[in-house]
């Protein structure tokens, strides 16, 4: 276990006595539960803490990831439940123009009608983490130069990862503590994930952005998925006569959801957060990145909804991609306020100041840490160089602009993102021909053999996502900025393949732009499913003998992005070398038992069911329930509440029986607040009870939780569950999936009433 | 007194004990709140009920009327305060492109530098309220018609109202539960009123229309006047050698403010409620007057918005207009959404079909009130049959749609507004004209002697809202729907002038219509103050010599515009009629004691100082703070709080004293919520506490509360004031008005702690 506890326990003990009433910080790994026995005892945990380290136990060996969402085994028969916006890809995945399952929601009356999730769709459940720190830092000479020891770092990882794949699993390295302490994790890979049941967008995306990050919540977000295996258990792609996967662990639904006081843990897969960098990196992200990105995305969505107002074909493949610039801009907006009006940059400037004051005041610590902040500050100010430039041709594929250099599941390639454009696609193509040569070792991780079939996967899914008439407006946005480009920034291979100059007049550019994308939209067939998957097979010289002018233009822009990249690994041979001191002394100077930043791998954090005074005068009370559907319920838009909810609602008001009406509240709860930390990937997450039950789902944070991610706020922090409540109670009353409450096991006549429709 | 106990006051009380929780209803009679005692003793009111009902006592005989907002006296000098939107006029009357008081509000350093709110500002105290049912409704033939009773009543109220004046008081008869009984009602008048004080916008209108309606509400809407009367102590219009008016009574000004749980009364002058309206009432203003208002004040806006962009001189003179359609708007839509989606429209229907049920149920009843309903219900459908183009002929001068028939302080000629618009100025000089040469009894009486001065200060104050840029786009948009009408309801008067034709297209309208206003714009000159002056010497036959445009097209739309009048007096006629006998109905079945609709005159209410569960899962706190100012200042816009009110915030989080301080909130108050009944013309009430001291001003109602002028919700209906903290920390602490504080007599020094600055 590498995270021991650096100061007597009575540290952590001291800080909740003096904040009783505080969220606790930290998305803890399992291992970690056992030592805060006494804080969850504190708050009411009569059960054994080391369960949760059991990843092979309960509940722990319940809980999937869906890759990006997480989720949870509730039956033995590989019932998942996760988020609705969890389910987004294979909804859009089965809709047609005629049939929007996105709209209208699927269930899936028996085993036989479940849907493919189509090509790539994942559930992993980790299996075991293992301490290879020594294995990958160790004896790695200091003097070396940081890009020779990014090299040996990823050498290292890929022998790791392919001693820890002989036995059928996935697995994974990755770096904790800015690369103080690495794990190893093996990871049990379904490939078969079928679409069960997700109820209508009225009910599982009711609120729409409007709602997004706010509190009161009226979201349904529940679906369901059911993962399949081999007839002989083995995991195997999507095949007709796969059978239902048997989890070892399934967790027990509670059907009386959770109530304001009680105690909750949160299990799944956080994706990412900032806590502990430098000051100098946060502040470029508030003060460069940031805005840059919530003016941008503002555009681009302007531009996407334009593309798909009149056009439902062209609707549904941006409907992704616009939720998820949706989702971050108002993400970064409430970043930003939380960082510049909740003042949490100054906060965090004075953290780096009383650190820099630590270090200084002792000349031990003078001596192993004095030189380690200005080092990582420089390679802040060395990136920032030519920032715009690189984010602009990130953008011109569509990319999102690297929330962070040294992803640290990248060593281990285990993102493969589906295309969202051409030209990303057309990247992907031309790298992997480069790639496929050299022998495996060799190879950029996301290119190894191991990841092939993801390759693949990757090109059949961007299918639902391409359309050139997306690509052609969001081309013309950003080339019109990469017109604009400083000399000194220019992007060569655009100045010619375009007719580029610098200082050209914005008309002039305008109209070189036009006639370059007349050619490249004409000269192109990457938007072809079976051209892209025949593409994969191809050489570098292949392609280019076929002169698409997307690839070509793949090809030009090459040099320069794989110049950024090892510029990048440079830069994160750097960190492997100052990170870990940067985390030793900031370690050293906190004292008490540390969560270390998400990073995508499995977490448990725990909190109480609870309100917040958000605004001065305004308190979020910690339930919303059925009546406040009704308030705003519109019949239109992001507020049509399906008219079989609105009468299920009417009957229950008429005095129709449910056991999950809570008596108190005299109403069917739907969503709840509580203290516990999550952040982005948590989404779909089971929420536990402190007998383990799952009592709702984890799908949001409030608008002022999400600073979080770079800095904690004890007091506002707040995230946002869906109740097991209004989940079996709309698939009893709304929706007709009684026979997958009677498959969770859910007794409804232990409640004092029998559940309708069971 | 008029107003008796119809049934054993146990009904109240017992309703009192159902809903110890609920707001209680009613804008009280001052005379009605004696046998209020035993609801308010178990509200813990320990002071004498019957003080309320002597208006020339305390607190009684501090309460002012402004007109169209409420106030009080606040010291012996005649300081008077209200809400900062109650001054808007005269910081506009006040304002030079330049000198922008409505932004950067003004504060006198001494008596010598208060300034006139200009010509028609006046200061009112009510002195007596007598009962004159039996003068104005005795004796008349039952059988007469409509029309001739309008004059009956009407010639009657004039006689009250002119022998009431002869003691050189301001009298008004109105009528109360629809013309069942009838009050005069005395007040003395000042005309010689003075600017004293009002802070920055960002202060007084802090959160604008943004938070107009709203809580959370950091709003400190307070400001100051003083009334001036002669040297010998006569009411005088403004003078240099005017003198400060000594009132006999002055309210005590609480340094302590209200806090939840607290008993608050709010005296003042309460506009109009219709909540005794029928349904068919009720509905023709849900289903067409006000969606119809909706959208055309949103027209409006948008126009007029327009108009003041770059125009800064523009924009001041659309200001006070601007504000009205803003704050109108809300509330429309706010009364809509209660009305529709709150459900009261169908409460109200509920509510009249049981009074007809209870008429039916009895045959005295059903021969008493039988008849009742049915014929107030033809009322409203003959009415309605040319409504869209009587709503148009109105508008086209800016006059609102009329809220209903029968204003009762019509009678007394009560309103004379200020015109918005060149041709509201032309209707008023020409009727004016017409009415001269009549006998002062036979005049209408907006137009009799004895309102002359106010028809000349009318048309002075116009000056600072008439700009033909403004009137010119008004009046496109109004011509242009007017062209649409359809054969049977054509405005023939301005077919002619303007040139339009049924069925013409719009095209072709939008052509003569501009060809018309360039006519119009260019041939009047009614946006000339001394020429607007001179008219009101005219005769009919003098104006017309005077070929002006603006007065030709006035005198053109006149018979129309008197049809109308003589439709609505018969219409009243019938009411008068009708009207007893329907309240007679509603008061026998309702029992208790029943408060009247609110008709401008002087009101009570009471309750409790308290927070609402405003949506499901969102709970308003009683109070706000400092520190949501904090919060929602952007430094720019609607929430441009000034530097010195967040640098003395700065100054009292650095730990500065201030009496001013809750203990419990560990910061000044702001505003806050409670129980009391209140609509619009109850802004600037004094809000008192059980000792009668001013503990803050009612400013506001919260959007939930809106569709209270309809039907009562005693649940969520919630009021918004000022605490009186807030004010007394600006004045000491941001705006240097010390000498205002001890002016009040507020001793700073009783809190334990000396108030800073004085």
């Amino acid at each position: 276990m590498g995270l021991r506890l650096r100061f007597p326990f009575f540290a952590a003990l001291a800080l909740a006595a003096v904040l009783p009433l505080a969220a606790d910080e930290g998305m803890w790994m399992p291992q970690q539960i056992p030592e805060l026995a006494p804080r969850l005892r504190a708050m009411g945990f009569a059960g054994d803490p080391r369960a949760f380290a059991d990843l092979t136990g309960y509940p722990m060996g319940a809980i999937v990831s869906l890759g990006g969402c997480s989720a949870s085994f509730v039956s033995p028969d590989g019932l998942i439940v996760t988020n609705h916006h969890c389910v987004q890809g294979a909804l859009q995945f089965n809709s047609k123009p005629d049939r929007n399952l996105m709209e209208d929601g699927f269930l899936a009356k028996s085993r036989a009608g479940e849907l493919s999730n189509g090509p790539g769709s994942r559930a992993f459940v980790t299996v075991s983490v293992k301490d290879v720190t020594g294995e990958i830092t160790g004896g790695i000479d200091p003097k070396s130069a940081d890009r020779d020891r990014y090299d040996v770092v990823e050498r290292r990882v890929k022998e790791r990862v392919a001693a820890c794949e002989k036995d059928g699993l996935r697995c994974t390295v990755a770096a904790f503590f800015e690369g103080k302490e690495w794990f190893q994790l093996a990871q049990m890979e379904i490939r078969d994930v079928r679409l069960v049941y997700a109820p209508a967008a009225g009910i599982g995306n009711f609120g729409g952005e409007t709602d997004n990050w706010r509190w009161p919540r009226h979201t349904g977000d529940f679906s369901f998925y059911r993962a399949y295996v081999s007839p002989s258990g083995k995991s195997v792609p999507f095949a007709k006569e796969n059978v239902p996967f048997r989890p070892k662990q399934w967790l027990k639904v509670s059907p009386r959801g959770a109530s304001p006081g009680d105690l909750v843990f949160v299990v799944g897969y956080p994706g990412r957060t900032f806590r502990l960098n430098t000051h100098a990196e946060v502040r470029e992200k508030v003060e460069w990145e940031l805005p840059r990105l919530v003016k941008r995305y503002a555009d681009q969505i302007a531009l996407l909804e334009k593309v798909g107002k009149d056009d439902k074909e062209a609707a549904l493949r941006v409907s992704t991609r616009l939720r998820g610039l949706h989702n971050s801009l108002t993400k970064y907006k409430g970043v930003l306020e939380g960082m510049v009006k909740g003042g949490l940059l100054t906060e965090k400037e004075r953290n780096e100041k009383d650190l820099r004051s630590f270090i200084d005041a002792d000349p031990v610590r003078r001596a192993s840490y004095g030189d380690v902040l200005p080092a990582l500050d420089a390679l802040v100010t060395e990136r920032a160089r030519t920032r715009e430039r690189d984010a602009l041709l990130l953008e011109l594929a569509g990319e999102r602009t690297r929330e962070r250099d040294a992803l640290p599941l990248e060593l281990t390639g285990g993102m493969n993102p589906v295309p969202f454009t051409a030209l990303a696609s057309a990247q992907a193509i031309h790298r992997f021909s480069l790639e496929k040569p050299k022998p495996d070792a060799d190879r950029e991780p996301a290119y190894q053999q191991r990841n092939w079939t993801r390759v693949r996967e990757a090109q059949e899914r961007a299918q639902r996502n391409l359309t050139p008439k997306a690509d052609r407006v969001l081309m013309t946005y950003t080339l019109t900025d990469i017109a604009k480009l400083p000399a000194g920034q220019r992007i060569e291979a655009l100045d010619k393949a375009v007719g580029l100059t610098p200082g050209m007049s914005e008309a002039d550019a305008s109209k070189v732009i036009s006639a370059f994308l007349d050619r490249f939209f004409a000269g192109t067939r990457l938007y072809d499913k079976e051209f892209r998957l025949g593409c994969l097979d191809k050489t570098t010289g292949e392609l280019e003998a076929m002169k698409d002018t997307g690839l070509a233009l793949a090809a030009a822009l090459y040099p320069l992005a794989e110049a950024n990249r090892e510029r990048t690994k440079a830069r994160n041979g750097a960190t492997y070398r100052l990170g870990p001191r940067y985390a030793d002394a900031l370690l050293t100077r906190s004292g008490g038992l540390v969560a270390p930043d998400a990073n995508s791998t499995l977490r448990v954090t725990y909190g109480e069911v609870k309100g917040v005074e958000a605004r001065d005068g305004l308190l979020y009370l910690p339930q919303t329930t059925l009546r406040g559907i009704t308030e705003k319920a519109t019949g239109t838009g992001e507020f049509n509440a399906p008219k079989a909810l609105l009468e299920a609602i009417q009957a229950l008001r008429a005095g129709k029986k449910s056991p999950y009406l809570d008596p108190k509240l005299g109403d069917v709860p739907v969503d709840f607040l509580s203290t516990v930390d999550t952040t982005g990937g948590n989404s779909g997450s089971a929420t536990l009870n402190a007998r383990g039950e799952l009592v709702g789902l984890l799908f949001d944070g409030t608008y002022d939780t999400e600073a979080n991610d770079y800095v904690f706020d004890p007091v506002k922090t707040r995230s946002i569950h869906v109740d097991t409540r209004i989940m079996l109670w709309v698939m009893s009353e709304v929706d007709g999936a009684s026979h997958l409450i009677s498959e969770m096991g859910i007794e409804g006549q232990t409640l004092g009433t029998k559940a309708p429709g069971l």
